[in-house]
């Protein structure tokens, strides 16, 4: 059957088109085409002189009222889109800091600190002194250092000493080791004003600073205090798809980035009157299930299933049998509001900073944020009866089981051996060759790369073949997941070398890693693989890279920017942020492998990205001298179609 | 001869078009038609998914690809311009809070405390013990605390506790209390993100929180600790235009926002070695001038003479006898680095987040400020003898005379006589009629509103006629001083109670308060005018009200949220910058009065805003029930020619 061989987010689209309705497809299309001038960045809307256009082909104008030419322009978008990103993940960050420090003082009912061992490694890196110290005593003033990491009036942040000494030269040398989180937002915001900074050089090394505070600062803070609140993730099973809805069951799907909302839900679906409501409903219980990063992080701490990714997000609605879907902060479309109309659905906000026009609001709080859970819990059960039967479809997926929660501690203790957790043995596999390299696949699902691709995963698939280990982060990861990556099994589809450190140690070789804030794990092994020595002195040395195929938030750019700036080469998928501005693309691409050891790469034709990342990695290699060569497997055309599993792209509009 | 009706900047342009050097005109001709889904923000590019465009009229897309609404994508645009421009006036405040800070430790040599008196006071506004405590002490601990105000983790303002006490009620009633500075523009860009805040009633709320985390933040530490630095600003004389600009003299024109690096010029202009090396190359002296609102700065503290406002940094440049244009931060258009290559002029940036392509770069630093303002002016002389004396041009202006520096304290000093400084007298005659109220005029100047107009000199006429007392900031102040309306001659201008009022007191009927950064003083003012009583008990009671006719720079938007915010009704001239989304449109100029008892007016046509702001006064002075009507001068087509002082409006394109 045809059907067999369709994605589940391909045959849920089908069935919305059946039923007529409308998707992020559809308003896709219906945006074609998309704007040349903002698409090139060479649109200005800086201010009210504007908005300003350059003309890149014809006679037209060659800058804006202000003088401003397409490489300032380019480069002021560039930079806000970093710095937006970076205030996602830090803001993100931030509330997970003062939960850390309510919990500490006992004003959050339900949480407590799991992680002790990590909270006092925390510490140490804040040079708190943890011994003959309560637990919570410790946990508070950890909260409290973290939140003056956002705002403190000098110094740079503390988590850039966990970088390599070499990349800490770097960063201290070009002026870009990030000061407090907030400060580098709002310069960023102050420079690309009018009339600012209109040096492109200058504010891509801000790109660098702000985005730095990112990795190294909100979104480093944001997943070691999670880790500390909710448990460092080690290795568990779970299961993604859509299937993972259950038809007589109560569904929840939980939507969106911070976990302390979701920890809560998940908290607050048991117990007795719970089970005695569900009971009489008639319910066969509840299903909790996530989605986007959301679904990453109950993924790899709990196993809770993962109902889909970023752009799966209206198809779990269209199931049907979605009682409520409870959303807080990020990636969260404004579309849902509308697909709820046509099902029993209730979207529910819970933040006061991410409200949507005709969804219902219960406040979350740390002090009530239990209470909060609870009420939302029976509201779902409440509308259960509301449900309308002629309407329920979840495809008949693999839900495929899956091994996730590849915290770096976890990767090191299991590469490691049982004695002493450690980086060598990867390292040494790296120099033996057995494995090439690792890397690191992140990011979003879009639209404007193909209709439900599995881009991710015929990635994934053909960096394991060539002995490439993986892992994956937030919307990347849950596509590989759905795709049926993560499983130890699949160590038949690597390359030999891959194939038997997989089975020595027991991983998948694609590891999930978390969500897109947990790009700092990867941060962190990088810098640990490079000071456990053999493969240079500096992250940049390593024969590691980052691969991001179809970027759409402005996370992805801080994220690529920080990565680069860590000394990690990352491509990018789809199109560039700045192709309209030569000069500002060939400094991305070129010139800060000068800079900072590592570049940026765009690629719009996402099947030739492997291909990229191995040379780069082989090129790395050979730079350490430990370049035994290996036979590679290249893919034909043949293999190609194989892999695109039938999916049919949208064509190019 | 029409040469003599024609206004400076007029001549100069006429000039430049001569001699074939782009201006900002052109650029802005050559944009024409410009986007106007962007005119009317309904584009949105916060996301790779996009860029997206929400058809205003036909039957093209109501939604972006996300499902975002034409209210989302225009309240998100207005959260950013807000949070850019709240981080532009803070990033300057958080500057002169380092400055006091280092001047305190002795480690800004040249820098000093000139005001003692605002010292403490602002050391009480922050609980800071004054008694028996060296000045240098205090004025470290009010720096320290002024830093903390941008970063920390918890608590409100602390200068909110200056508005009065009914105007706080609201602010916590409504949640918009600002946080620390840079949180609320952290947040703002987190909540502006692709899938976050999507409910524009919410995005407005932020919108303001982040606005007042400028005007009763970042502004008003700029404004209070730059008083404290370098003087409260008191009546001084001075001049405006270019013709302050002397041929036989080095001229260097210093331009941008942050008085510290103009103070530090005009410290290192003298001495013997200058005066040597003046002689050496047989000029005359140096004429040290400013430009936009650093002009502002120069002139309300030293009456140190202002070369121009906003649109007429090409044309100073363009008199060809500029040795060295200086520059710091925002409104410094990168075009400045082409018209230098028309002269001998050296454009020189100083600050390393503000650089410009094809500039020269001096650094400043708290610690070498003094030097490298004396490095520029060496430079400016030796740069002298290249002059090409063809090409100047100094257009033979008025070059008026006159008086600047009303802060608040001078307001209140002088309206309240010399024995007890206070708002009494001047509610007074509010109450009594002779003043119908108070506008202040803000903003920038935009060749949108037409070529070099004067709309800013007409309104001003138009109120003072009218008995209204006029508080100019910014590039609105810029050109009320070279309209020449700064005069306690003007007094002839006004109505027969205002006139009356001038002539017992002896100020000017427009006041020049400073900057645009000091728009915190008439956020001071009409607190201490609601405290002193008499007109009602806060801002929304007051016959005030705010105009901003030529807005360009996202500082505007910023300010007029904050104005509105904090009770003051304000009206912007030329468009709306949230024309295309009617909700939103519909709640800033008419829903905000119920949540704020104030709103935005937008008015295409600029000149019947001074209409609309006596009708806003007298529905005011009716609800206090003080309206004693009195004869209102109202402007025929003939009259309203006259004002137009032959200056030829650009047409519409």
């Amino acid at each position: 059957m045809e059907d067999k061989q369709k994605t589940t987010d391909q045959i849920m689209l089908d069935k919305m088109r059946e039923s007529k309705i409308e998707t992020m497809y559809d308003r896709y299309k219906a945006q074609q085409p998309q704007c040349g001038y903002g698409s090139l960045a060479l649109c200005c809307r800086h201010c009210n002189y504007g908005p300003c256009n350059i003309d890149p082909f014809g006679p037209g104008p060659k800058r804006g009222i202000c003088g401003a030419d397409a490489n300032t322009f380019a480069a002021r978008h560039f930079l806000r889109m970093s710095a937006a990103g970076t205030a996602c993940h830090s803001d993100h960050g931030r509330a997970v800091a003062h939960l850390l420090v309510a919990t500490a003082r006992g004003e959050a009912p339900g949480y407590r600190i799991k992680d002790v061992e990590k909270l006092k490694m925390i510490a140490e890196c804040f040079d708190i002194k943890t011994k003959d110290r309560e637990i919570n005593e410790i946990a508070e003033e950890v909260g409290e250092m973290a939140l003056m990491e956002f705002g403190k009036p000098y110094g740079t942040l503390l988590f850039l000493k966990r970088a390599p000494a070499a990349r800490q030269k770097i960063w201290e040398k070009l002026g870009i080791a990030s000061r407090a989180i907030d400060r580098e937002v709002t310069e960023s915001m102050h420079r690309t004003g009018m009339g600012g900074d209109q040096d492109y050089r200058n504010l891509t090394k801000q790109a660098m600073r702000v985005s730095l505070a990112d990795g190294w600062g909100g979104s480093m803070i944001a997943t070691e205090l999670q880790d500390i609140l909710f448990g460092t993730p080690k290795p568990v099973q779970g299961r993604a798809n859509l299937g993972v809805l259950k038809k007589d069951y109560v569904n929840i799907v939980v939507h969106g980035h911070e976990p302390q909302l979701a920890e809560a839900i998940v908290m607050a679906s048991t117990g007795p009157d719970i089970e005695k409501a569900v009971a009489a409903v008639g319910a066969k219980g509840i299903v909790i299930a996530g989605l986007c990063c959301t679904a990453n992080e109950l993924l790899v701490r709990h196993g809770i299933p993962m109902a889909g990714h970023m752009t799966m997000q209206e198809g779990a609605m269209a199931t049907g049998v979605v009682e409520v879907m409870v959303v807080d902060i990020q990636c969260v479309m404004q579309a849902l509001a509308e697909t709820a109309k046509h099902f029993h659905t209730k979207l529910v906000t819970t933040l006061s900073k991410a409200k949507i026009s005709g969804a219902e609001h219960v406040e979350f709080e740390d002090e009530n944020a239990l209470e909060s859970a609870k009420k939302i819990i029976l509201m779902a059960i409440g509308n259960y009866k509301n449900r309308d039967k002629k309407k329920v479809f979840i495809p008949d997926a693999s839900e495929p089981n899956l091994i996730a929660g590849f915290s770096h501690e976890t990767i090191k203790y299991m590469l490691g051996g049982r004695f002493r957790a450690s980086y060598r043995p990867l390292n040494d596999n790296i120099i033996n060759g057995r494995i090439r390299g690792v890397v690191g696949i992140a990011g979003c699902t879009s639209p404007k790369a193909g209709e439900c691709t599995q881009s991710y995963v015929d990635l994934a698939k053909e960096l394991i073949a060539n002995n490439i280990l993986v892992v994956a982060t937030g919307c990347a990861a849950g596509q590989c997941a759905s795709g049926g990556l993560m499983l130890p099994e699949l160590k038949d589809q690597c390359g030999a070398g891959l194939k038997e450190v997989c089975e020595a140690v027991g991983i998948p070789p694609v590891l999930h890693s978390g969500a897109c804030v947990d790009n700092s794990r990867i941060l962190i092994a990088c810098s640990e693989m490079a000071k456990e020595g053999g493969l240079g002195n500096d992250i940049s040395d390593l024969p590691v890279a980052g691969a991001c195929l179809e970027w759409m938030s402005e996370k992805a750019i801080a994220i690529g920017q920080f990565l680069v700036a860590s000394g990690i080469y990352t491509v990018f998928g789809m199109n560039s942020p700045v192709a309209g501005a030569p000069d500002l693309q060939n400094l991305l691409t070129k010139e800060l492998e000068e800079q900072v050891g590592a570049r940026w790469d765009f690629q719009q034709d996402i099947k030739k990205i492997g291909k990229m990342l191995m040379d780069h990695i082989e090129m790395k290699r050979e730079a350490l001298g430990i370049n035994v060569k290996k036979e590679r497997k290249l893919y034909d055309m043949a293999e190609r179609r194989a892999l695109e599993q039938e999916c049919k792209p949208a064509g190019h509009h």
